[in-house]
């Protein structure tokens, strides 16, 4: 069995065209922090929760720019209707074991009334943005194991830098391709003749069947089916957040989401039926300040009525930077999303450990060793690298 | 100040070319139960819970063919993209307070993980639909009032008959056009020749502003403009839920729902910026058995690898009934779904009395007196109707 | 049967809360520009198409900003999926009989390329944007009457002012709610506290059924249920197209389409089976300019890869004004969207004359007279105007 | 220069893990038909059209089942909106050069005119597909060389056996990651206890740039950026066409359709700002008879109002065989579209030659030696094949 993990490129496993960031990461696209809550208790709590922050300001008072895009829907994600509608995000992003949801997204609620006093009277509402993959072949996902100590430890604990990876936080109980699964991330920079923008991507990782994988296009899963492993009975999941700083616009953003899947497909997953395949998008290039509700000038000057409120003179218009659509940079955007999407899928299976859950279940590590040696015989990768598995 | 509330018909507003059910009810569809958790307490708990129940069975195993559809998306409900895309109900469809969703949400969850105890194991995971409006002008909608006792009891005294409408349930403390909201609901009724369908609405009313609303196309509103009552600040919002035992499959059930904004136009709503207004589609004339997940063969005998499981042969097929896209019965599905949304809406304000609630704010009843006399003025309806009022 | 038509105004039909434009037309958003083409001839030819361009400039050098909805897709509308990609409209947009569109859209793009030579070439493609409803009534639709002359001239007729509205352009041979419909036109103007914006719709009217007809929520068409007229054996269509002056994005413009229908639906429309029920919505506020294919620099500079081409410095941002999407303008746009749409439905209604056709098929005015007295009976209207009927 | 050109599979590169069908084209799925009108004359004449027929009979009259799907919408298909809308496709799918898509949708609509006398009178109207790729860099796009007769040509020789692929029809001047490229087809048909159903795709292939190309994950572009050819300076299209034989209803086609991406994302595409990115599916399994218009029932008895008009007793219902959704079969259908996708766009660069067309422009033929050599190199195929390059 293998004991020490590495990251993908650690074992010489590279793909695509543009380069990573430093710490080819989410956390490369300046701002974004993540937080991880792990709990793994005695023989069958395997499960925890990722938080991830846009900026470390309000968020309820500083949106970011958002899009999602469901690839397939069989899944219980929250807060993607609004998203939809009106292009923000304000709050931070959780993702949780299935069964989870609702408890996490009562804990943001929660949350977001501490930190918004005015929340849930004159400032209205929130809507809070969670997401999930099924953890219960390892994990007793019946249990209510996470409530909302974990969610705030999970936001508040986020931090930029490096980023756990693997058996971490929503990523601790989850498989992949009938390996270990987990959360994985990875990052691609723009040349600076195209804005020198970074995309950052970070999965939680539990879909796909083990023949169905290929690193490189290769089909390792197919030369690993002796490996053990139990056949994923059901589809699994898979939760991909894309962060960038390039200045885009909701749309544009939606535009962006929809390449992730791109990234997914290069792994040899294929969305399978019971499969909550889902991408978030969020762009740190801009805050939209939120207007208090009541603060506008409520109705204009009806005949014959009276207007119903008189405010201070409402902020009609402001300014958006957004990319040039036409601008080359665009493509190398979606480019770099699809390359940070396998990546980090790769990057999950590559730096999650073999995990003993529920009811004797075993999750096996993809075994970095064989996977080497497989790349290496195709020619993908080159010297046995020395350290690292 | 108006005491006692009628329904619309009651006091003689008839809004349609077709005739309700016998309930005039989303339970006119046979099957259907509604239960409703009314929570009034001290100064400014004045909020509630509502569970619509498609049938008495269990839902997971039998599943209803559902469509969801969202007007204007600011709203935190939740289920929606598993019912877009695999078109089926599993669960209670659960309304509430907005910041509440969460925790009925995780109410759900537990109730049918016991109603199914493989459910989170071998079965999978469950979808729970919950939709919400925002009622904090009279409750305070920052306490977590509600609890998972609150939505169990809710779905468990759900029964068939007359709804109870206004102040109850999730509609408790909710607003509608600046007048007290909750819930309402009606029905259509087809001929035998186009099928002798049903077609029945429910709503949560919480939008509208004063001067927008239209009762048979009369603008009422303008006319009360001087009738007590805050501004509403913000936009509000309505959940429709629609019922049905045409045999329709989710495609033909999202043209169905696409309607419902229809009827809720004619009462003058805008569907404003910051309104969730949400429609949740389904029929009865169909129950689609679940195939435990892990009971069908795996995978097929891929070149080189022995199948990965050997279950019993899968039931590959089953047959639907659909009603026919080009019979005219289809577009009298519409017209009621139309009609019966419009005139929901109407019972919300005509059911609802006026509350007093958080920080001393009300909301006043529509006041039905005037509303006749105004509708009779504009021969609307006909001799002032002697009871009801 | 009546003889002299006006538009609803001027017999003192009022709708809504906002008051119109000068011209109380979609060329109340300057720079708007219609123009018809009328065909007329024989007994059979009843037809014609309809322009619409944003702004006199070069459309393909000079894009707007752009959104489409569709309510009932039933329809052979061209052009949607670039809109809804890139958000943008780089052509006129052509309205026309349902068997036509593809000729009209040849004629489109025939006229594009005689703008912009370097179409088809370096500057790649065009996106003709064409919408239809079936005239198929009282028209010979199956010969293909419209050339590419009558779209040309259309086009290059098209200019701001007043815009003829019922048997003219596309409308000439088109129904509604079996009266003779047609175009039809109407705007809304903001408060300067609102921003003083302008919305134009414009409307190419041939949906509905008699029995469904609401006036102010007048049932003015079962009231008439005995005037002459067959009834329609098909669901009809409605083209909406909606344009302002207000700084929109493509998002936000996708929802102010969205509020079209909900004017729509005060006329009593219930969008049926086969109906094409479509809405373009465009901002004249700001022009984005295209930059030429292959200017940009083409590649990154990839590890061990030249460069795949050198253009000048690409403009990688630009700026745009967006509405403050909290500000009360907006829920006053989307009031303007509805009332203009609803009276521009009207209008068509009240301006499209008798018309003779296709096999002795008659479809009778709405008549004028007669919907006065039901108005007047219903206190919706006052004393009884003088003139116009 | 490679010569002689051949399938994928004959020099040994195979993809995925389900078998192709015996002609591993779409018309594997019995009763598809394909028909190809190529037009090379002169410098600059490379164009064409080409026909996918579901069945032999009529169309309008026997409509299939049929789903739609957009990954990048920056294209001018034509007819989505009715397929979204009611599921069905009601003529041939035409596929063609960007600007002829008026053109040749108004030759379909000729085409079912003639076939179908009824039409654009009592039988209502009918919409045409269309779906196009820009092949301007090899072929004079601004001169509308397709016109009716070819169009008419490529429906009436569809037919059944093996489809010509690369450079035939709407393919012919094409191109694929900056070398030729053009149709492309492939099929796989899955195991009996799956149900022994049938998937192929048909794809025209114009989108891609050199370095991004991926054959079975080897970086073959990339290896062969010196071989000569153009940068592509706009993002080109491809067209993606799924037929199948399993019984799926339209919600259970799109999901289908939203796979096929994943078998493009395979060979290295992203699916760039300027490229149409579309997928149509269709089964073949049913028949969905059409209700001529007006035979149906109109009206239900309304209170005081006689029914409109008295047809026949309508077909209100009928049955479907729908796929079970929980089937195990259907993940295998998503699995088998993905493969048959990615390996019909590679049949397309392996069959496509080199062409010369407009202003000396030249497509290079993908240089089958030097791929099978690097594939070799890499170990993804056995030993050099000793024919067909």
């Amino acid at each position: 069995m293998t004991r020490h993990r590495c990251r993908a490129r650690e074992v010489g496993i590279e793909t695509g065209l543009l380069s990573p960031g430093p710490l080819n990461a989410i956390t490369d696209v300046a701002g974004v922090r993540v937080g991880h809550v792990t709990l793994i208790e005695g023989d069958s709590v395997r499960t925890g929760v990722t938080a991830v922050l846009p900026h470390d300001g309000n968020l309820f008072q500083e949106k970011v720019i958002a899009a999602v895009h469901t690839l397939n829907g069989y899944g219980k994600a929250m807060g993607f209707e609004q998203v939809r509608e009106v292009g923000t995000l304000e709050t931070p992003l959780l993702l949780c074991s299935t069964l989870d949801v609702g408890r996490v997204a009562d804990a943001v609620v929660r949350w977001m009334l501490e930190q918004n006093p005015a929340l849930g009277r004159q400032a209205g509402t929130v809507s809070p943005l969670v997401a999930e993959c099924f953890d219960g072949y390892l994990n007793d996902a019946r249990t209510p194991t996470v409530q909302w100590e974990q969610v705030w430890a999970a936001i508040e604990n986020a931090q930029a830098g490096p980023v756990a990876e693997g058996n971490v936080g929503a990523g601790t109980g989850m498989s992949g391709f009938e390996f270990k699964g987990g959360i994985g991330t990875s990052s691609r920079r723009l040349d600076e003749e195209h804005g020198g923008f970074s995309v950052g991507a970070l999965v939680c990782l539990n879909c796909g069947r083990r023949q169905q994988l290929l690193i490189q296009g290769v089909p390792v899963g197919r030369a690993l089916a002796d490996w053990p492993g139990d056949p994923t009975p059901d589809g699994g999941s898979i939760i991909m957040v894309l962060a960038t700083d390039a200045p885009l616009e909701a749309r544009q953003l939606g535009r962006l989401a929809r390449r992730a899947p791109l990234g997914l497909a290069r792994t040899g997953a294929v969305a399978s039926h019971r499969s909550g395949d889902f991408v978030i998008a969020f762009s740190t290039a801009q805050r939209i300040p939120t207007i208090p509700v009541g603060v506008q000038g409520l109705a204009p000057r009806v005949q014959g009525l009276a207007p119903r409120a008189q405010g201070p003179a409402p902020l009609l218009t402001h300014t958006l930077t957004v990319l040039a659509e036409d601008c080359e940079a665009l493509n190398w955007l979606f480019q770099a999303a699809i390359e940070a999407t396998e990546e980090a899928i790769i990057n999950a299976l590559c730096m999650a450990e073999t995990m003993l859950g529920r009811e004797g279940h075993v999750r096996y590590a993809l075994p970095l060793d064989r996977v080497v040696e497989l790349l290496q015989m195709h020619g993908r990768i080159g010297a046995r690298p020395t350290s690292g598995r």
